[in-house]
Formats: structure tokens, sequence, C-alpha cells
């Protein structure tokens, strides 16, 4: 077996340490660092290095993990002249999650100091990486995916790469989270909206789980024709479902609940009906929001 | 094998016409009627007899199944002398979705004319109807959901009789609806923004999919939690998601793309953060919606 390639780590929350944990689990070396000092110590206890400073951290190893909060927290780690000289030649894959133009930026910020970029998100939770359920996406310069592959892949089970232009790995990332926090959010008011009337969350959640469960096909059903800017959805006017977000909203507010998110959702499928497409389904909102 | 008892269908929408049909295909002498005509054919050509009057469609049979646009629309039909004559003895299961208290009321009216009244909701598209994967949902007296639940068996599967609490099924399906309505919004959402960076419906709808996917087991494993009033998520806080749903409003409106779901998605939590709560998960909304 072949030595595994050393690995440094920048950023140590709940995310940055599973990341570092997976590598240490695969037998890379890994150094870690973190901004605030006391995050490391199950790290260390099981072989990782601990970097005195980003420089010496980017210094130790060929690759640099960067996972912190956004782009703002890792400009500031890595735009520091040691630091971005520690890093010449070597190459940064930035986790963090951030907009697809902050990453083109740094992209070209990189570029302009002889540093190999590479952009990714992570998609699953932190308990994920590591195993085959976690989901990662990639994008930047091919070769350099290429080169580093074997070390990432230690990260899990279900990582794609999208392609030489950087920002498309941010650019999936902020259309996904725009689903999960969007569903989540309406999860949270579906809660609220049980209590009012004596259902728990105990008891709301299995049928939760039913309605999360048949998207996946009506994404991929619906997928090739909203590509050709047809929504048509015999099954589920957009009439029909503004009448149901018009209950919702009525129901909410009659036991005192905000229903401000429905409220916008609600708007939008009216602008489509009053645009003269209420025989479209649900998903001609795309169409609103973006005309092609 | 006995003789399958009689069944009435009003309303012959896509749903309406998949219970018809289900009944048919199970063997139970079915009755239609719709306001307008011309939707029955392909049901009376499989056997199903057309009633020429509302009143006439329920005296045919015991059990009276009503599918229609919303409560107003069931009003419409059920509630003029004729059919309330005709109605008195017999049940009707009302399958139309509304609110709660439209449903608690229609219950009252029927005790008053000596009617039997259960409500419903189905869950799933009319294609499942009659099939393992249909989920119906009922409330209302067990006595007389006992005696028609043979006769409601050949709509499909996933059955689950709620409770005596008539207004049960209406407020389980307002809030199921709302999580359903709220992510296929931010799906639509999510789609445009994919697109103003060349990214496909049929590119990110797998990616879509697997987020659907991660809903349930979050659902389930919060379900407890959530019910003490406990809203703890260490993975991520609600400040974390806060920065997230930021960026996907900054993008949005950086493509011209309306982000007022999203928006008021953010609003939410910044005041559950505002509120002291940033270290709680975003179902801590749940609380600030619906205080206990």
């Amino acid at each position: 077996m072949s030595e595994r390639n050393a690995v440094t780590v920048i950023g140590l929350g709940p995310m940055g340490r599973a990341l570092a944990s997976a590598f240490l689990g695969a037998g890379h070396p890994t150094t870690v660092w973190n901004r605030t000092p006391g995050k490391d110590e199950d790290l260390v206890a099981r072989g990782a290095m601990r970097a005195g400073s980003p420089e010496e951290a980017v210094a130790a190893s060929p690759l640099t993990v960067v996972c912190v909060v956004n782009y703002d927290a890792s400009d500031a780690v890595l735009r520091r002249g040691p630091v971005a000289a520690a890093l010449e030649g070597r190459t940064v894959v930035n986790l963090s999650a951030d907009t697809p133009d902050r990453a083109r930026e740094s992209a070209a910020w990189a570029a302009g100091h002889g540093i190999g970029y590479l952009d990714g998100a992570i998609m699953t939770p932190a308990p994920t990486i590591g195993t085959a359920d976690a989901v990662l996406l990639h994008s930047g310069p091919e070769g350099l995916h290429q080169a580093h592959r074997e070390t990432l892949e230690a990260l899990g089970g279900r990582q794609t790469y999208l392609g030489e232009e950087i920002g498309r790995a941010a650019a999936y990332d902020i259309a996904l989270l725009d689903i999960f926090w969007t569903a989540m959010t309406g999860y949270a008011h579906a809660l609220a909206v049980a209590r009012a009337e004596g259902i728990t969350a105990q008891e709301l959640a299995p049928f939760a789980g039913g309605i999360a469960t048949i998207m996946p096909p009506l994404f991929e059903k619906s997928a090739a024709l909203v590509d050709k800017g047809d929504y048509t959805d015999e099954i589920n006017p957009i009439t029909s479902a503004a009448s149901t977000m018009a209950h919702i909203v009525h129901h909410s507010e009659a036991h005192g609940i905000d229903a401000s998110v429905m409220r916008a959702a609600e708007g939008l499928a009216r602008r489509v009906i009053g645009a003269g497409h209420g025989a479209d389904g649900l998903l001609r909102i795309t169409e609103l929001l973006n005309p092609r």
C-alpha cells in the first residue's frame, strides 16, 4: 500500500472536524488549524498535527481543504501575505459555502498568486462525511481535480465533478440549499399549524416524510419538460395549488400564525395565473422568475 | 365472494375519475355524477351508472364519496333540499380539500339532516389511487368509518384512520400540503436560479431529489425534541442557516430573480436569532410562530 498524501484542514467546526477525521481515518497525514483554539483535541489525540499558524498549516501539505462559515471567513485566513506565499505551488479546495461569484473571484486571486484553486460544496450533514452517504460537488480545473481526487475520496461515497467552471459547485449548492431551507421552513410552519390543531411533531413526522418521498420522482418527471419551457401539469394546475395555498394562509392566520412565507409563495402563483398560465403547473413560477 | 357494496362518486375531475375507476376495478357497483357533463364516458363504458342529478346519484348507494375542488363546491352540490333529503340515513365521505373548520361545520350540518359524515384527505396524486402507493387519511365517527372501511379499501394501500375528531384529516392535509407547496415553490425558485447559472432542470433534478431524500430522517430525528420544545441542532444552528439564506437572496437578486419567499423565510430566522435563540436549529421557527 502506497503512502497517503498529506492534507491540511483549515476550519474545525463540526464539518471541518468531520473532514479531518475522515482524512485521518483513511491514513492521510493530516495537519489542522482553527482560528479559535481548543477544537482539535480529539483529532490530535488520533494523530493529527496541530499547526501554530495558518501559514504553517498550509506549508505542511500539498493540498489544503478549507471549511469555514463563508468566503469572508476563508478570505480572512488565506489572503494574508505569509499564507499566500506558503500556498504558492500548492492547491486549495475551498468547501466553504458561498455564492458562485465569490468562488470565481477567489480563483482569480489564487491564479494571481500561483495557487491551484478548486471549489466544492458539501451537500450532506457532518456525520455522513467519510461514509457512503456523503455527497460532495467539485468544480475547477480538471487536471487539478484529478491530481487530488484520490485524497478527496477519503471524504466519502458520492462525489461529483461538475466541470471546469469554478463557480459551478457553488451554483449547485445555492440552488440545492434554496430547496432545502425553503422546505425546512415549510416544515417548521407545518409543525406550528399542526400543533394548533393538537397534532404533535411525532404524529406528523412520518406523513411529512411521505411528502418528501413523493418529490424526487416529480422532479425527475418534470425536468425534461421544464428545460423545454413546457410546464404542463394536468394533475395539479397552478389554480388548484393557489386555492390550497389560500386555505393554508387562511387557516394559519385564523390560528394567529404568521403565514408570510406561504403568502409570498401564493403571490408568485397568483402572478402566474394573472399572466394567463393558470392551466400550467406550479413550476411555471420558474418562468415567471427567470423568463427565457 | 360476497357482492360488493354500491358506491356513488360525485366530482369527476382527474382525482374523482381515479376514485370511481378504483371502485369499478374492485367490483363495486358505481354511480357517478359531475356538475359539468362529458367527464364520465370512460367510466360508463366500464360499467358505471350515470346519474341524471346529484339527488339521483346519492340515492343509488349507501355511501357517497365527494371529491370536488373545495367545500364551497361540495356545499353547492350537497346542501340543496332534494340532495339532503336523499342522503338521510346514508353516509358521505368528503375527500374535497379544505380547512378543518369547514369539515367541522359540515359535520354539524350533516348531523342536523340525519346524514352520516366522514372527512378524508388524499395525499398522493391521482395515478396512485387504487394502488399500494395511495395515501389517504380519514377522520370522523369510528363506527361509521368501520362500516365503510371495506368499500374505501378499494382506493388503495395506505389508509390511516386518525380518530373521531372530524377536522383531523383536514388538519393533517393542511400541514402536509404546507410542506409540499412550500417545498415545490422552493424547487421552482431553485430551477430559476440554476438556469441563470447555466444549469438545466435535468442536471439539477437528481441532486434535488437527494435533498428531498435527506429530509424524512431529519423530520423523524427532531420530532420528539420538538414536542418537548427543544430545538437543539448542533450541526445546523439557525445563525448558519440564516447566513445561507442571505447568500441565496443576494445571489438570486444579483440575477434579477425575485427572492420574496426566501426573504420571508430568512425574516423568520432573523426573528428567532433576534429573540436570543441563534444557537438553536431552524425548527425553532415553530416556537416563534406558535409559542407554547
